[in-house]
Parts: C-alpha cells; sequence; structure tokens
C-alpha cells in the first residue's frame, strides 16, 4: 500500500482543521521511539552476550526498515478520538510499541511462507541464513536461518508490551491496556492460524474468509489498535464501540485494498514480488468471487495455477485477466467504496473529537484508495 | 531426567520436617490449574472460529503432556523460602504459568532441531502436519505443520504473563514480578539464540559452553523461577540474592546432568532417541572436554561424526566409548558433585526458612542424581 507517509498525509489537515501541534512527523517520532528502545533492548542483548550484536542487528533492521505504521496511526487516533492530548510522547510510545507485535508476527510469517524478502529487502530469515554462510558456519544456512529468525520474532512479541508499559501514562490507565494487549496478541495468532488452515483447504468460502478478513484487517489493524488509544485516553464504554463499528466495514475495505494489491500490485508499491500471493495460493475474497464467477474451464485454470510456487509472469498474467473476465475485480472494487463509505457513516455519528473524525477519514481514504 | 515425581518427592519430608500441608501432589495441583486455564483458552479460541479447535487441542497436549514442572517447583519453594504459606492456590497458579513459557519455548526449539519427538509422543509440529495429511490439506504437510506449530509456540508464550496475573495476588506483588517475567523472557530466548549459534560454530570454547548454561539452567530453570516466587511473597533483595547464588552451581550442574544424560541416557528416561544430543552436535561441556583431552585421532572421530544427522547405534556407541576413555565423563560427574556441593553450601547460610532449605536441598539432589 501507497500509505508510507500517512501520517503525514493524515496531519496535513485542511484549512479548517485546529494546526496539528509538532505531531505533523508522528511516523517520524513512533519510528525513533521505536528506535531508541530497541537500541537500549539490543544493548541488553550484547551485555548477556558479544554474541548476540549481530541478533540485535537484525531485529533493528526487522523492526525499523520501512513498515507503514498504520496501526500506531490507528492508535494515536483513537486516543485523540477519546479526547487525548496531541502533542502527547507518552501515546507516541505506547502506539510504537504496536509495531513489535507486528514486526514479530511478520518475521514469524515470512518463515512461515518462506517469503525471501520483506519491504524489499531480505527477510529475517534470509538475512540470518546469510550471515550462517559469511561466519562458515556448520550445518544447513537455512536451517539456522529459519531458528535464528524464530527466536528474533519470540523476542520481539515478547517486548510489545513491555514497551507500550513503558510509555509513562499512569497505572490506572495502563492496567486496561495491558488486558487488551492480550486480547490482541492473541486474536493476531488466531488470524494467522485461520488463514493458514484456510490456504491449506484451498478456500471455497466466502464467509471464511471474510472470518479471516475479521481477525487481521478489522480487529487487528483498526479495531484494537484504536482502542488501545483511547483507552489510554480514559475513553467510556461509548467511545470503544464506536472504534468497533468504525473498524469492522473499514477492516474489509482495507483487506479487499490488500487483496486486490497482492495480485495486481506493483513490486515497487507492495514491495514483493508480483503475484507472491497467487504463488501462496491465498485463499482472498477476490480469488474466492472469481472462483464463484468462473466458467468450468476458467474454473479448472484457476485450480491448476493457483498455489503454485513455481508461477511465472505468464501464469500470474492469466489469472489477473481471469480475475477481471470474471468481474471479480470490479465486484471486490464496489464492496471497498461500500465497505469505506459504511465506515464513513458511522464516523459522523461517532462520540469521537472533530479532529479525530477529520483524521480518522483521512486515513480511512489513505487505506483503502485505489492506487494505479 | 528421572524427576517425574519431583514435587511428591520432595514434600515427602523428613520425619524431622513440619508435615506438608496438602501440598503433596504440588506437580498434579500445577497441571490440574493449567489444565483449566487451557482449557479456558482453547474455548475462547473456538469462539472465535471453530477452524481453532483442533489448535487448542494441539496446545493441551503440548503443554500438558508429561514435562517435570520443574521451574514451578523451584518457583513455589522461592515463594516458601521467603515465608510465603504453604497452601497458596495463589502461587500454584503463579508457578504453573511459568510452564507456558516453558512449552511455546519447547515446541519453538523442537521446530527449530526438527525434532519428530517431545517426551516420547510425536512433537507439535509433526502431529500438526499428520493432521494436514489426515484432512486431506494442499501444500506440504511439513511446512504446514512448521508454521502452525510456529503460532502454537506464539500462543503459549503470550499466556505465560496473563495466567501468572490471574493468580489473584495484589497488584503489589504482581508489579515486580511482572518485570522479572520480562527479563525470564528475553533470557530464555537468548539462551535458545547463544546455543544456536555456538551448535552452528561447532563449540570449541569451555567458556561460550558455560554462559550457554548460565541462560538455559541456572537462570531460567532456577534461579529466575525461585526469584519469581520469592518476589511474589514479598522477599527482601538478600533472599533475592540467594536464589542467584543457590542457583548459579545448581544451574550448571543440573546442565551438566542433562548432557550426560542426552548422550548416556536410555530413551525411556529421557523421552528421546539415545544419542539425539550427538546427532544435533550439541556443544555440551561434556563433549568439548572430551575434544579438549583426545589423541589426535580421537579429535578426528569427533569431527567426523559429531553433528551427523545419520549417525547410527555404532557410531553413538563410538563417541560414547571415546567420550568415557577421554575422562570427559569422569571429569563432568566430578563437575557435578561439586557445583551440588557448592549450592548446598549456599543453602546452609542462605536467609531462607528452615523448610524451604530442606526441600531445596532435596530438589537439587534430584535434579541432578546419577540415574542408571
Amino acid at each position: 500500500m501507497m500509505v508510507g507517509t500517512l501520517f503525514s498525509a493524515v496531519d496535513a489537515a485542511p484549512a479548517t482543521a485546529p494546526a496539528p501541534t509538532g505531531l505533523e512527523d508522528l511516523a517520524g517520532r513512533a519510528s525513533r521511539a521505536l528506535g531508541e528502545f530497541i537500541d537500549r533492548q539490543a544493548l541488553l542483548l550484547t551485555a548477556l552476550s558479544p554474541d548476540l550484536r549481530s541478533a540485535g542487528a537484525a531485529l533493528r533492521e526487522a523492526i525499523l526498515a520501512g513498515g507503514k505504521r498504520l496501526r500506531p496511526a490507528f492508535c494515536y487516533w483513537g486516543w485523540r478520538a477519546a479526547g487525548g492530548p496531541a502533542d502527547s510522547p507518552s501515546i507516541v510510545t505506547a502506539a510504537a510499541g504496536l509495531e513489535l507485535l507486528h514486526a514479530g508476527a511478520l518475521i514469524h510469517d515470512d518463515i512461515m511462507d518462506s517469503s525471501d524478502t520483506r519491504r524489499g529487502r531480505p527477510a529475517a530469515h534470509r538475512r540470518l541464513a546469510a550471515e550462517h554462510t559469511a561466519a562458515g558456519f556448520r550445518g544447513s544456512p537455512d536451517t539456522y536461518g529459519t531458528a535464528a529468525a524464530i527466536l528474533l520474532g519470540d523476542w520481539s512479541m515478547a517486548w510489545c508490551d513491555e514497551m507500550v508499559g513503558s510509555c509513562g501514562l499512569p497505572e490506572a490507565r495502563l492496567r486496561p491496556a495491558r488486558l487488551l494487549l492480550r486480547t490482541v496478541h492473541t486474536e493476531l495468532i488466531a488470524g494467522q492460524y485461520l488463514d493458514l488452515v484456510e490456504q491449506a483447504r484451498g478456500g471455497g468460502s466466502l464467509e471464511r474468509a471474510r472470518t479471516v478478513i475479521r481477525y487481521k484487517a478489522a480487529k487487528y489493524t483498526i479495531e484494537r489498535p484504536m482502542q488501545l488509544g483511547a483507552l489510554l485516553a480514559g475513553a467510556d464504554p461509548g467511545v470503544l464501540a464506536a472504534c468497533t463499528s468504525f473498524a469492522l466495514p473499514l477492516g474489509e475495505a482495507f483487506q479487499l485494498r490488500d487483496d486486490v494489491l497482492g495480485v495486481f500490485g506493483e513490486p515497487a508499491t507492495t514491495g514483493k514480488p508480483a503475484g507472491d500471493d497467487l504463488r501462496e495460493g491465498k485463499a482472498t475474497m477476490l480469488v474466492e468471487l472469481a472462483r464463484r464467477h468462473a466458467t468450468t474451464s476458467q474454473r479448472m485454470t484457476v485450480d491448476r495455477l493457483l498455489g503454485d510456487p513455481t508461477l511465472d509472469e505468464n501464469g500470474v498474467q492469466t489469472l489477473r485477466s481471469l480475475i477481471e473476465d470474471t468481474g471479480a475485480l470490479a465486484a471486490v472494487e464496489a464492496l471497498i467504496d461500500d465497505h469505506t463509505d459504511a465506515a464513513t457513516r458511522v464516523l459522523a455519528s461517532a462520540p469521537f473529537t472533530e479532529r479525530a473524525k477529520q483524521a480518522l477519514a483521512q486515513l480511512a481514504f489513505a487505506a483503502t484508495v485505489r492506487t494505479a
């Protein structure tokens, strides 16, 4: 997704909005907070043993290189929605902490998918396999890289709670936030697990594809981060419920956009080789709709090509054309519009601050807009 | 290790000790507390989606099947050492919670080592690969099993903090315990990482082998669990320091015993195929000492056979004889005795309750005793 500058886009507020107070570069501030935290943790690891120095460096790269900081953005605007002050270093730290959970999940995800790259760079397990080779270690570089990256992901996930807890807000605010973080953690893994099962099953159910979306996108990316920010600001239940109502349709729109980009996106935009989702055989709504509206011969083509790890550019192009010809692409674009509209309507009546409503509307647009 | 009945052995107190108060079967109580917690979590997963039912069942088996409950035992006796009451359901729950961190680490460890079995049963990733085959899923069963088991381990580790936090002790006691748990989590992964690096490097340093021992055994298995129990009982710094002084030598003795069993132990005792540590090429103190005292031809044999994944019974027997002939086995047995004696001397002057001193002495014996 082209939302690398999401925070700044969002806070380039229209003339009617109050001027943003030093948070134009919230994404940058979140990254700096992450960098400081990781540097401390890497120092701590090196103090345990000099042999952990390169692990710290690999973690730093995995956590800091690129990334849309989408969850911190929703967390920050959940805080603002509940009336939290604009210029709070505490919420920046807490929001950035979510990225540790996310980075750990991505490191594990890349192992699970055997992805060679992440955000245009070698995935953590590939980087660590290369270190094995460079050091002249014994045994298989791939086995070593996988094992070391499992541990890297474990560290990153373990540190999320610590970074959020270090944000400096009072314990009365941190306690409910801590409970919510546990839910986020469990649901995130559940989304990954359901995705895995669905992929292994070869799809076949729109309902199940929507469940995966609910956990991976609506809850994990939008609802829970917003609620975390809102809880840290001392939100009442009405605000928390409105976060859910806003997140459910927006999450669907967001995931559907991601699915479209996974098939039609350019590597320069997505940071992944073109057609990777097709090679992995992801059971997305886009693919399910194509299958549902396919002719018999088209369905046979889908069954033959989808999930073939050796799929070449021709095969990718065949599947792209098929997804367009069945009308699945147009149907998904219409769904994205509908869901984004629904989220925008929820926003209009939500008990959020006006400034947060504006920003969330822009975030919703940025996260779901069609990119050429 | 033959410490399956460790708790009961420990609390079968000598005639001079106060009668144990309903905790004869602490291991059983810890397992029941774990079972109740896991059942709740599995229900929660199934409520998210029926597709998560089998994940819950696999987690239940991984966490509940066998296991020595060694860390809960040290945690409980850390609590008692600091004057915590004998018959507290809270400490049983908190101590049992440590097993979730441990089980998650073992699930990941079995993936990293490509171990087919754990405690005499299929390792989690093998069980899940078999589910893939039974369900007729598409793709590689092994890839699926590994991916699903990574997520299982992630869940288990994520839940440790939740179970400890649910023990019912007041927040003032839980807060320092929570900080310590973070340290345990980071150090546990550090121990795993250092072990991995050392194995890939092919060993060669007694000093580095001792660092691995310090993190994997002394700190993770003994010191930190004891300190967790002690903190939950409101221990003063003197008690916490004595936990460290006791744990460091005992941890070495404990790990050395484990190393000896990894080479000479019977599958019925260890739950692993004979010689697995040799096939994995573990850079243990035992192997380092053998290497150090080997003749040139013996060293060539070690270099040739150690870490060979296809090592057969003959090869295992050759390495066993070599380890005995170089005097490494006798040297390690002497070290175990020395370290256990040192731990026992620390106990004598530790500011622990008398009942805890007795029990810890018995635990030290049970955890390091030679088993035929």
